[in-house]
């Protein structure tokens, strides 16, 4: 473990920046049981906020691992209703902050993929997928080292190399982290404005073993850094967070993108994933490992194999300069530009939130009770912006931002 | 942490004696972050005796330290919804497991003792004590070393010496530690059957500073080692468990009684605590430390001052032959006789189960939020039991038990 100092410090940076809590709030904390000393330094940097009450819930996922093995097969996508009723806690301008930080990566290794793709709680999912469209909830994502993970990366358990590179990732080695955050913020705004001006009409991916254009919506508005919730409440969702994204039409993607980094998923790691797609939807999948969680990930409603968000990063991302592939989402996704299947992310579409579900779909907007990010960015790779004519403008040329 | 073998063995005298798991049950775990090794081990060892689904909520004594510190009064005593939801989740024949053994029992020292007697969510004990004392799950609380624990007993967190004692009171040193708990059983039952038969009218005690009468009801039966669900699940609610008990009239205890141990309550060490009871309330209380934690208890509602349960141990008990005062109920009530203030235990009362809660006050049965027992027993304290016309009989001379 890492001083209390730096504990301290990073839980603050979390507290204040990321969800933003509010005095008076609800504060709805879960986390993995390996995060308690972490997890305790955000307890008490949420109350020292003003919290009204501040909610723990430890994950273990050695006891997944038991259930995925031992359940009944209708049991695997079981919510426990107590686990609903739980955010219920937060949904009226509570905040909430997730932990993430696998204990072990090779944890379900030797388990049914079929098995562990589907062990996901569908409904909490989705429950919690309204909190975040209809930004009921100031909410962040973060991360802790812990052993297992560390070794993943390292081939051993260098936890304190891996609280190095995280601290790096989140700026926790500047003089004043919490205003080195207000300066990247701005950056990555200004990013997101060039691109709303442009009001590109398509996205198009060139590199090895990539050729795919996916179509944007006329509504569909560049962000990044920062988001808001409805009363106006702002958070940064992702600690760290260095892209620009927005949600394109679920209807308009061809072509076949190969991802360029390993991805993590539901407690595998997935290599090599390749996908072709006509029409907007995921028609062909392959991968050198862990295929059928992908799969069973895509299998999980009719919305799971068109694409919910894409999003760019450049080569001054501090999670590129670590070096690290980290088999962490939070972390691979902000070194690389990315794209994610399953649910479109609603407030990157203007007026999304005044549609109906049925309207939503009918605008191209797409709809599943998953989302799951993958990493397409490398120096390969070419990222140019179609114009409505079919002009392209170069957006990204490998890590190298190009467009002003 | 022991050897795996251990905590295999003990998680499978937990699941198949204590809560005496049934095939097809969902099954509920409550623990500390720091047992987390142990309660994996329960987890397999329930879905190996056929669980249908294993929840575990992970409790975190330092986060409660902070609520105890933070939160606004009126929430002290708040129950999390989502923490009453979880209890419904077994509430038609499930099954519970009660994992204790406190991170650091010094942890609640310097806090508001008023406030630490007042957090306790109140809606989610009754509701825990309905689901108890109607029988409608058959349960076990037990216990895990931790650092601190250890640290309290012995001055250093030698917790191999915590786990060797423990292993010993639960006889996981016999050969067939499940077998050696069946011969257990037929002892206490036998004694039981034994104070049933002589129908006694009142208990009394006798001691250094202790001189106290207490009444039983008609309906009051001894009861010890196992129970049995609704449905006719048998459980030992307690492993260890060393005792025999009974629920006694809530309108007749008078004297005065000193406790002869140490009690841990609500994260504070009780020391030296005395009472005087008066027409069965507790009208006075002292302490050399602790004493506001006990006021707060007592002040939980109108049943709290009055008794629950009067319990006997011998000194044949393998938790007084460790010779260890552990600084938690579980083992110490299981060292010395005892006895508790606040709620009745229903199932020890013939007929309780079909009275209602009005009438069971009617008849002489404590209702309360809470049930907190505290030891009496030592070598130097007399118990006899007084038969209807006011003869004494003698069923505890210091550790000997003299009723067969």
């Amino acid at each position: 473990m890492p001083s209390q100092e730096l504990l301290n410090s990073y839980a603050k940076l979390v507290v204040q920046v990321g969800a933003n809590v509010e005095a008076g709030q609800p504060v709805a904390i879960t986390a993995y049981v390996e995060h308690a000393p972490f997890v305790r330094a955000l307890v008490d940097a949420a109350y020292e906020a003003g919290a009204r009450y501040v909610d723990v819930q430890y994950a273990d996922e050695y006891v997944r691992r038991e259930l995925i093995e031992h359940v009944d097969e209708e049991l695997l996508d079981w919510s426990p209703p107590w686990h609903i009723e739980r955010l219920r806690g937060i949904e009226d301008r509570g905040a909430a902050i997730i932990v993430r930080g696998h204990p072990d990566l090779t944890l379900f290794d030797g388990l049914d993929g079929d098995r562990v793709g589907k062990a996901r709680p569908k409904d909490l999912t989705a429950f919690w997928l309204r909190l975040v469209n209809e930004r009921l909830v100031n909410w962040t994502i973060v991360a802790c080292p812990t052993e297992g993970w560390a070794g993943r990366i390292f081939g051993e358990p260098d936890v304190e190399r891996l609280w190095d590179a995280v601290a790096t990732t989140v700026r926790l080695d500047e003089q004043d982290p919490v205003s080195a955050w207000t300066e990247h913020v701005a950056k990555l705004k200004a990013r997101a404005a060039a691109l709303n001006e442009r009001r590109f009409d398509a996205i198009r991916y060139r590199g090895p073993g990539t050729d795919l254009t996916v179509g944007l919506l006329p509504e569909s508005r560049w962000l990044g850094a920062d988001e808001e919730t409805a009363w106006g409440r702002r958070h940064c969702a992702n600690l760290p967070t260095e892209e620009v994204f927005t949600t394109p039409d679920r209807r308009r993607a061809d072509g076949t993108i190969r991802s360029s980094r390993p991805l993590a998923l539901n407690g595998s790691v997935v290599h090599d994933l390749e996908f072709r797609l006509e029409g907007g939807r995921i028609v062909d999948a392959n991968a050198s490992s862990g295929l059928e969680v992908v799969l069973g990930d895509l299998d999980t409603d009719a919305g799971a194999r068109q694409l919910g968000e894409i999003a760019l990063v450049d080569g001054s991302s501090r999670v590129d300069r670590t070096g690290i592939t980290f088999f962490e989402t939070l972390f691979d996704e902000n070194a690389a530009s990315h794209i994610a299947w399953g649910q479109a992310i609603l407030w990157a579409v203007e007026g999304a939130s005044e549609l109906s579900p049925e309207e939503r779909l009918e605008a191209g907007i797409s709809d599943s009770a998953t989302h799951t990010d993958f990493m397409v960015g490398s120096p390969e790779l070419e990222i140019d912006g179609l114009a409505q004519d079919g002009t392209a403008v170069p957006i990204l040329r490998g890590t190298e931002w190009q467009l002003d």
